[in-house]
């Protein structure tokens, strides 16, 4: 088999006129990258035909395989599925099982159906039906003298899954190896630092190849191997797997496990331990950032947002007179938060950040310090940030930096408790 | 003068494979739009010049003017300049001011200028520099023939500026209107909703164009006026925009304000009031969009996340009677959590959230479930949210949605105060 190269044609006037970021092309591009199916144009063009059909032949002239996004909407500018099928000769004609499931999908959501929803079911001849459970369009895959024609819906939400459950089984067989990959999780080391300790490893590997992915404030290292058999992965990836542990562990916060809330929460699921916070400059967003992740109810016994000196010794029992000594962006402070919210919630480990975001210095202290503190009977530690950041964008980044770092003090916290290892 | 018809053309190769998602494309979309610049396409090429070549040839083939970005740094792959100038037969040479920028930039940094840094002070003949203060890339402009070329940088903190202050006066040289728009925020209608009442003028409106935009859970419209003179557009819009109030102006939460709690921040601080939370579903959501704004530390006294019931008992001084009889989910409660957070912080509003966000019924009450409490001596109201999603993003979708209706509940409050008016 030869390897296939693909083009993405986003088609939307509300992408091409910027009202919507176009998310969907870069979640397409990462998929096809683990494929091993070779990417070298993206393109956007508005709802309409003429325009559509040209962009359609520039990409066949470019690659084999052309995915599509939107255009598969009940209104009359929702045109994707017959200019597409027109270029390959094919007419629509009504797929059963797809109108069966629109019809049960409105039934159940009480709405009226429309005629022009009956459309959303109209499907090129001989074509792969691509199932769709969160929307009323499913996507289809046309092949056909070595080209490959696949559509799918434009909602982010809707497409995602379609392209992970349908798309990638159907552009697997035409491909002669598989990838396989693990995500190492990285926080605490930047992303150059992190290359140099693995260097060596990185430019020698062939397969598995290691390849480093910096996200704000941490790092995700890829492992892909290229196998025949799933069943062949395991053995390739673990010796690169050991060397990275060796050169970097004390960095690694999980393998396969997205992000650090998602860390934490199974961390203190699995022993059955709660964490309360205590938030200054971040505001509610380590919170927010917790309570994201389903099951966090269970590990989460309450958050503080105290702004103001009397909502720090009100609310979370901070000492007046460190306040006054210290000053509320002070280390003094955060341990003081940490004790304070862990004490008065009775939770397992308590988190205490205070800093400044910006955009103005306060207390004389400049914008970007912040103070994060993490309190157990097992665990005392704390951690100052120097985030250097001054562009438009600091506050957030700021904010974002700084609740990472409370994630990750609670999750050394919970792994420090003795007796509940997972 | 005819009107000009553009193209977007992002170069990279970490866009290409979805490593980072283009917010440029959108970007300048957008605000070629608002100069009235037809946009048909937009695409994505990697770091190849062959690739990049032809793509330059297919876009002038469908348009007079072409943006790029991306490409003007300082390493080997970074071709832009050169392979645009090449296609327009000119060379590059050194810009003497781009250069002296580049090297007290350094200067000040510190940090060691490389030959490499040399290269991003050159220029195509005849072009037009556009400077960026953000970044080591200027970017620049070639006219002939009447094709324009403009190249920006990559980085959206370099590009976007550069955008705004260099690239829309330059291309506003060849337009003969200008587009002014307001946008009017409203929450509490849907996009239908607002259409049905809208109808007859936005199918009407030509000067000023009446357009609706959703975001999750509210909508913008965008009224925008085509004229000669930036002093002719108030004259246009003001008619529109009266017809508008009389329709829907209930909904209306702000002008040209950007998001809910940009306009809360605003409005506390323009009457010095207050404002407290007390969030179980939301779990610091509330807090962490208020805090995001700068300045909110002056008008937010504290933010409560009591998941449990203890905590609701403890922190926000809800009565255990209460959560016995009513349940933590019920209107009730979040009247306790409203009134208990203002009476603790001494806060002139408080806040209370209380619901289900999913994934599982809660106490027998259904996914989506929240009720928002708003406290004040002036003003007292429960909104009862029913959100129907139960797809991936539903967690976040319900928590955005009650936190956005927290944020316009507040604002109401805040308005209702009597002799604070703005």
């Amino acid at each position: 088999m030869k390897t296939r190269s693909a083009e993405i044609l986003c088609i939307g006037t509300e992408l091409l006129m910027g009202d919507i970021v176009n998310t969907n092309a870069a979640y397409i591009a990462r998929r096809l990258a683990e494929l091993g199916i070779n990417l070298y144009h993206q393109s956007v063009v508005g709802d309409n035909p003429q325009r559509l059909r040209d962009s359609l032949a520039i990409a066949f002239s470019r690659a084999d395989t052309v995915i599509t996004t939107g255009g598969l909407g009940p209104t009359y500018d929702d045109l994707t599925k017959e200019t597409i099928a027109a270029c390959f000769g094919r007419k629509l004609t009504m797929h059963q099982p797809s109108l069966e499931a629109l019809e049960s999908r409105f039934a159940k959501s009480g709405r009226p159906m429309t005629e022009n929803n009956r459309k959303q079911a109209m499907m090129p001849e001989g074509c792969t039906v691509l199932k769709n459970p969160n929307g009323t369009a499913p996507g289809c895959a046309i092949e056909q003298d070595g080209r490959i024609a696949i559509m799918l819906p434009g909602p982010p939400r809707e497409m995602e899954p379609m392209m992970d459950h349908e798309v990638m089984p159907f552009l697997q067989k035409f491909q002669e190896y598989r990838l396989v990959s693990r995500n190492l999780h990285f926080f605490g080391i930047g992303e150059s630092a992190l290359e140099e300790k693995l260097h060596a490893l990185m430019v020698s590997s062939v397969n598995p190849t290691v390849a480093p992915y910096a996200k704000t404030g941490e790092v995700m290292l890829r492992v892909t191997a290229r196998v025949k058999e799933l069943s062949e992965a395991d053995a390739l990836i673990a010796p690169a797997l050991e060397k990275i542990k060796e050169a970097a562990g004390e960095f690694l916060y999980g393998i396969d496990v997205g992000d650090l809330q998602t860390a934490l929460v199974r961390a203190l699921s699995e022993r059955g331990l709660q964490v309360a916070l205590a938030e200054s400059c971040t505001g509610g967003m380590t919170a927010e950032r917790l309570t994201g992740v389903p099951g966090a109810s269970k590990v989460f016994s309450c958050g503080l947002c105290c702004y103001s000196n009397e909502m720090k010794e009100q609310l979370a029992g901070v000492q007046q007179d460190t306040l006054l000594r210290h000053g509320a962006i002070s280390e003094q402070t955060a341990k003081e938060l940490a004790a304070g919210v862990r004490r008065i919630s009775g939770a397992d480990i308590g988190i205490g950040i205070t800093g400044n975001a910006g955009p103005e210095p306060s207390e004389g202290k400049e914008v970007g310090l912040v103070y994060i503190a993490a309190d157990s009977p097992w665990y005392q530690q704390t951690f100052t940030l120097h985030a250097a950041r001054r562009d438009d964008d600091a506050r957030n980044y700021i904010r974002t930096v700084a609740s990472s770092h409370a994630l990750n003090l609670a999750l050394r916290a919970c792994r420090a408790y003795p007796g509940k290892e997972a």
